[in-house]
């Protein structure tokens, strides 16, 4: 097994101003690929430290050795330096490529060492940023040195890898199984008996979230196809299960609405345009999602959604009756096949006695259907707010699936 | 300035499936505290490993290492005996605490291994697990192990650092100022010699994103305060400083329209909720915050917005035309002194030959006044969702400020 060593650069990780994502997801792909990631590794922008560490990686012969950060053009950007320094290589500048992403970013003034590379190096592409990347090899070492901007780091990971023939990815061996609707506990025990049946051939492994569970299956048998243990819990957890590996709730009910040629919209009050941000970061759903109302006011709630003023008096804004209303309207507004609305009260403030806190109400309209149901998530205002949008969809989902 | 190295612990984190944010998390508190912390490093669950790392910790002299991790009940939970075995240190088991904490948390078969640390440490409660942590100096290093569950770790590590008062928080000497509607290469050409000005005093560091450039101040020298520089750069930045530290751009146009005691609504197209999410983000947003229009589809904007057929057909959906008649229509509908709106082409499809994937109108009616802005932003749909909520936001700032 070929083996990886990932080196993120920068005070702003050391000094707790940034999370560090990009080691993690730099360990994502490479495990997908079978590559073992043995150490992650943060050190200052300072060309000492960053020299000192990649030897020793180098003297250590790891395969892979990933660099990210400090590409940029401010003064604090060192790493070209370090590496410069390092492996006694001068820089070069690609003209084409800087007049190429000067066009591209409208960027008169972009100077020009983000066009340059080292001379041992290839360059490697940056889509979406203007910092380049590069990759050689040394000795038994393979380095890569992407931008610490994590979705310039991405794009150029990926591009990197798809590209090498030994790093493809080995999707037999594992799965990520993808619930809603289930808390951890209950879910755990109902695969008791399950997880004993398959403890040889599998490791199963529980993601708890605020949007569900995520169970993953892990061969430990390269001969065995985890695949027929995967239909199987499928089977049995139909229920719950919306989608496998990376297809959101979202992506999942979004699918289903699309193949049934239907149209959404949505009344959000306590959400305030989450699940409408949610099912428009979705390319395409413009095909399916009319839009909705954010009635954040009540007094929104009653001039543009129609909700009576009487039903807000006697049963409140947060009550099943003005939740109803709102999808029973939006869905005739809007002339759409399926409404969501919700009405909550996320917190801090706002709870009242017999409406803590957490209280929310969902309806849903669908064709001919209506149907309510409340809940108290007892939880910050935040995760008050993933909750709701995921509750609410995964209502749908059962609904229409 | 005394120095601290963060050692995290475990194999989830290297595969890529669990996010380190302890070390962020231990960063920030050591940060506030002018601890500098100089190295992140994470290894896997071996007891070799977690030794040969911590004994190159002690002969550096770090000041404070931590440790997280790896202080579970399972198999794989080796951090102890690594430490064991490097001091050459037994365990003690502390009954009283092992008893107290069963029946805390109701686990009749919680095992012993919990409530064991070794003979040269103290312990450190953990308030809301079961886990122990502990702490000991060895040489001239203070080592402090703490539990890899993020909640269980930040309780202990607060409970440490608060309890040393050689580890006060120092808010003196570090701050952050938050731009928007400037980029990074202009705003340090703009800052070159205002840096060299103070460069002896304080080091500068900038944080890009799609939300802006971040410039942070560091002092190097305590007995300088720094906010004679902060408040010279706010002067010098005014055009661009919408918040200093931890206000976000959302927040500080909340506060400017909250103190105005103005109302606020939303007409959003290729954001498709999201100025409305991040808006509701805020606690307390009802104040000011009225609601809005997801106008996804242009039926939404001709049926719901009342933006008219004839400009969507002589100047598409994406025009300067429509953009101003959704900020006009839904300020007057919602009764709003202020409402923004925007239309793009977020893509990635839907470009046209003279408006390509990127293009984005945004328009805002405050009071009497109406003003619209083009920009093309060449980045993919995440990314373009994010840089239109920030421009449209910077927009509202720069006119109500």
């Amino acid at each position: 097994m070929k083996v990886a060593g990932i080196i993120t650069i920068g005070n702003e990780i050391l000094q707790g101003y940034t999370l560090d994502s990009n080691a993690n997801a730099i360990s994502k792909e490479l495990t997908k690929r079978n590559i073992k990631v043995t150490i992650h590794l943060t050190v200052p922008d300072e060309v000492f430290k960053i020299k000192e560490k990649i030897e020793k990686f180098i003297i250590k012969d790891y395969d892979y050795i990933f660099i990210t950060g400090g590409l940029g053009p401010t003064h604090d950007d060192v790493t070209k330096a370090a590496l410069s320094d390092l492996f006694d290589s001068k820089y070069i500048f690609l003209e084409e490529r800087h007049n190429k992403i000067m066009k591209k970013f409208n960027k008169v003034d972009m100077p020009k060492c983000q066009s340059e590379i080292l001379d041992i190096a290839k360059p490697l592409d940056n889509t979406v940023g203007t910092a380049i990347g590069m990759y050689f090899r040394h000795k038994n070492s393979n380095l890569i040195v992407l931008p610490g901007v994590p979705l310039e780091m991405e794009k150029m990971l990926l591009s990197y890898l798809d590209f090498q023939d030994s790093l493809k990815i080995d999707n037999r061996n594992v799965v990520t199984i993808n619930t809603a609707g289930i808390y951890e506990t209950k879910l755990s025990k109902k695969m008791q008996s399950f997880m004993k049946k398959y403890n040889k051939k599998v490791y199963f492994s529980f993601l708890p979230s605020y949007e569900g569970v995520k169970i993953r299956l892990t061969g430990l048998d390269a001969r065995f196809n985890i695949n027929i243990i995967k239909k199987e819990l499928l089977k049995f957890l139909s229920e719950y299960v919306y989608g496998i590996d990376k297809v959101t709730l979202e992506i999942a009910v979004s699918n289903i609405i699309k193949k049934n040629k239907l149209k959404l919209s949505l009344a959000e009050s306590c959400t305030g345009g989450f699940i409408s941000k949610r099912i428009t970061d979705i390319p395409g759903s413009s095909v399916f999602f009319l839009g909705g109302i954010v009635a954040y006011d009540n007094d929104i709630k009653r001039n543009i959604l129609g909700v009576s003023n009487d039903d807000i008096v006697k049963f409140g804004a947060v009550s099943k009756q003005v939740s109803e209303s709102m999808a029973i309207n939006v869905f005739q507004k809007f002339k759409s096949d399926i409404s969501i609305a919700c009405t909550g009260i996320s917190g801090p403030d706002g709870g009242l006695e017999d409406k803590p806190v957490g209280t929310v109400y969902i309806s849903l309209k669908y064709l001919d259907k209506l149907m309510t149901k409340k809940f108290i998530f007892r939880v910050d205002r935040k995760s008050h707010r993933i909750m709701t949008k995921q509750a609410a969809l995964y209502m749908l989902w059962k609904l229409i699936k």
